[in-house]
């Protein structure tokens, strides 16, 4: 078969582990060729495309980002029909099936595709781990990596000036990143965009730490708002997704602490060095995984379908289902670490 | 309560994130007391142990090996009636439960305990990840990042040389060290106890490798022996637990893959760095979710049960469970990995 | 001999190994004993130090930040007679001699001391490698391996969205950390606080790298400020130092070199987490010997003098080498990497 | 001027950001053309080589090894004419100059070729720090950072099993990364093949430190033999460079150790992993600055000539010095560290 690969939305440590597995198990066991599109859908729309012989994705399995290059073009965008947009491209070049590597944006608009026809397979890829139907998606563990390991750096620091650290970690709108990196690096403090805990039950913990001696951590997902933020807590310049460009909720919270219990404060926001790292061993296994069980899922004719991490097995679901609705903490695992929080 | 804490078997990374996590609910919901056995159930045995306020474990769920130090003592060594050398023990100090962290061998005992009346709980340890009842344990992922980290070194040597690298990981009867950072590492073979290739079949792979203008890297589990093994091929002085002490398989290999292909070839065991390391965010996070369920198990009286990860979710299954057999690489497992060798 | 010991000023890594270094060698050779200051010369002005016994220190050596705590008290503030509050102290406690581990403000105060008559050596730490009479300082090879590891990330993330990443490093008066860490991690253009390009000339060296399809890596010093800069260009809160507290300089360009050039460009400020690693081996042996070499330095009378670094060799010097004037980056540095940019 | 470039021995982490230095700069500055020789002077002999366009060396500044490959190959090898061969080769493909990237045996055979009236050239290369001419070299401290690392994590599984660590590192001659890393790690006892302790001295300092309750940790470098080394102490097989294959002298002193004192011992040999690392940012930019200098150079005249290290500055030598002698630990150094030990 000739299969076309592509990677869409924000880039994620494990893109390219995908890619390497999906065409090496391609070419052995099916003598697949495959093509992969620059940018995302761009390259669908556009044509734009190179050729994934297996030498071309030698060794990318340990690198992060994505050799195919992203975007968040969309085949409806504007309207258009999409569909008939991917199947002329695929009749064209002759492409017999297309793995669409991408978040919940790109498997909804996978999806679509499915139900006109287009024979479409999906792979999970979240840094944040809000996709439903898998138990992690591949650039998670990193993301958490490199979060907690700042966050040592962190406290390190903290320790010596005995100042509150006030850290910012990915998640908008779930506290994934947020829940492992603090539990990992024993934060006084986890705040939530699920839990909205008030400045007041902030500064308590805050405070009990300090009062023990400690210089007190305070972890919190950008998509956090205090339940007690005062007007204009949240009024910063804004990004294309509507969040905080700078300094966002760290840079609102750290003065008010300081503020509030006379306890120097210091707010740092990880950003974009969360995503862009080497994936860990764990993610190249699960991208590595994902990848080859995509092929497999193309070869049985799986469209429509998603692979997915389930314990310990990979398994495939419908599309629908990853784009039912957002995985958040739920409320066990919360009161698994606010239990060790102050 | 009373608890007593103790670490037993070999180190793995993690095991201080259990007890910390367990101080710290215990102390905060139940105002349990606890107490830490100095080696294991040595401590036990001759009555040697550390009182472990809140304020002991403070910083240690980031540091590797453990504060309680480990042996391989055994309250039932030589016949002698553990159960009752344990009961008295508890009796004088009053303590009313243990939490016993270990391996096979630790679970062992901690059942024979239970069986006997003897309040314990225990939490599974295994760097090798072969405990049945549990999707995975705290201290593996981390070997596993240790272990890809030193792959992709080996690689960028061996590809300036063009030699054949030859790694040794951890594993003397499963592989799943080998199995994952093989796989993250992008190795050519994997080499592991369950699946015994023949010398013949490793040497194929290494040479379509070499054939593809690649370095060829072989991972290999220390347990492994090659089904084709001639004469005195594991013919060296062996270590308590009767392995190789030094150059075991990756040495026994290496010159006979330089001999029957003519390509340079180099063998490193990367041995005790592997259990060493500071544990990774993903086992901190485990070991503590494991450390206060823990404490729940106790106050729920699961005696004779040990906690467990199944999915996402921490659960309870009887002791019994993790000592009936070893968690080896399942074939399907070994099926994905294979595709994608030499 | 009694001597105290002290770390003042911001923290870096290495702090630790000095002291190690400073107290093992004392106590082995010359049976010194050691107390250690809380908080610099706030422990010394308020009379709050602990023993510092062999075993205190052991294992510190890798781990980042001071023990001993740190802030920026100075017995000379305010007027006060500095050099009587800390003879006094010293006569009360029998403190022999003092070692003080700091940056140009510490040094300063501890030559204000010496001119007074107060047996007092130095140690150079500074971040940011501004110390003019020694050739490095601990801490800044530490800084520089964390920040190029860092932009190594931004980098990946940048290049499969296409974006031009603005990093913001430490270094308020000079520029070493920008350029060690842009040099390693290949920066098209590092901007420097002694060599203020225009916002022109920087827009230049991002197109060039994009024109050659290259996501282009911008990395800039805290304390640069274009030479066309438009007026209010960095309006923004300032920090106790008259340091923007947020976004600064990165914040400020990366929507600059958008709007000129067409590029997304994406700001990212490293902050703290670059003070607060493990140190790297570089450091803590460069720490190690620097400790080592001040007990040396006091038991041959060098008051009045600090260990420093030349070549390879451990030197000492007086303090006013250290305080005369900020060791810049020079021309020739400058002119080696800018051949690089673009 | 049309430049060929060479890396030759051993690999060493930098060498390609020597080969990205040389090349961005000679392209700037002077519209220099670069080919690259495929494994050292091999590519020389046998006309195996690559031209190496500005983008042919783009991002490899942070990848380990080299991208030309490397070998142990020599022109003058068995009585050739080793510079009649070159200066053919030159005539034909019409190259002005080469820059070889290499250790002691590649300096020398560039001084014969100089000798010889060739346009060559030297970057000094040595993970050993062996070199005599030049401060540091490139590769040596990301080697002391690796080994560091390694001792790290082998400090924290000895001390929970109160083992004594014996771990051996790269040095055959000299004991630069067993004396850095060492000290780094806080090693009770170092062993340098430049001052031979005996094994009952070793056994003092581990004793000494097992007295103390610590795990002790002795970091041995490969070339290292006891001063009452019992008959047969290394009788191992030896590889091609006269080396213990396996287990080579840490495998023989750590059961030495066990048997004298008691003490569980356990042997770890580094190996091939300290050289294949990513480069350090320290690594990097020395490398860096040495390839643009080199560049710098050829266009100079400098022929017979290499650049070098010292202080903070990039000179250049004769290349008589460099291969002149080897630079070993000196005695201040020793003490320095041995004041440390037990």
């Amino acid at each position: 078969m000739k299969i076309g690969i592509l990677t869409s939305g924000g880039d994620c440590p494990g893109l390219n582990a995908v890619i390497r597995g999906a065409v090496i198990k391609g070419d052995r066991l099916f003598e697949d060729e495959f093509i992969g599109y620059r940018d995302g859908w761009r390259g669908v729309i556009e044509g734009d495309w190179m050729t994934l012989p297996r030498r071309r994705v030698r060794g990318i399995g340990r690198i992060g980002g994505t050799i195919l290059g992203t975007s968040r073009a969309n085949p409806f965008h504007d309207g258009a029909d999409g569909a008939e947009i991917v199947r002329r491209h695929m009749d064209e070049q002759e492409v017999d099936a297309i793995i669409a590597i991408g978040g919940d944006g790109t498997l909804f608009t996978a999806n679509r595709l499915s139900e006109a026809g287009i024979p479409v397979v999906g792979v999970p890829k979240t840094v944040d781990n809000d996709l439903d139907a898998t138990d992690y998606t591949f650039g998670f563990h990193t993301a958490v990596e490199i979060a907690t390991e700042s966050l040592d750096r962190l406290r390190m620091t903290g320790d010596s000036h005995h100042r509150c650290m006030v850290a910012e970690v990915m998640g908008r709108s779930v506290g994934w990143i947020a829940l492992h990196s603090g539990m990992a690096a024993g934060a006084h403090v986890i705040c939530l965009p699920e839990f909205p805990l008030s400045i007041e039950e902030i500064c308590g913990y805050v405070k009990a730490a300090h009062d023990r001696g400690r210089a007190p951590l305070v972890v919190v997902a950008e998509g956090f708002v205090p339940s007690d933020a005062p007007e204009g807590f949240m009024d910063y310049d804004l990004d294309e997704f509507g969040r905080p460009r700078f300094g966002g909720v760290a840079a609102a919270l750290a003065p008010l602490i300081e503020e509030r219990l006379g306890i120097e404060s210091r707010a740092t926001v990880l950003g974009h060095i969360q995503r862009g790292g080497e994936p860990t061993g764990y993610d190249r296994v699960l991208a590595t995984r994902l990848g080859t069980a995509a092929v497999d899922l193309v070869h049985g004719g799986g469209f429509g379908r998603m692979v997915a991490l389930r314990g310990t097995d990979i398994v495939d679901v419908p599309l629908t289902e990853a784009i039912d609705s957002l995985k958040t903490v739920p409320a066990s695992r919360w009161h698994e670490a606010e239990v060790l929080f102050g």
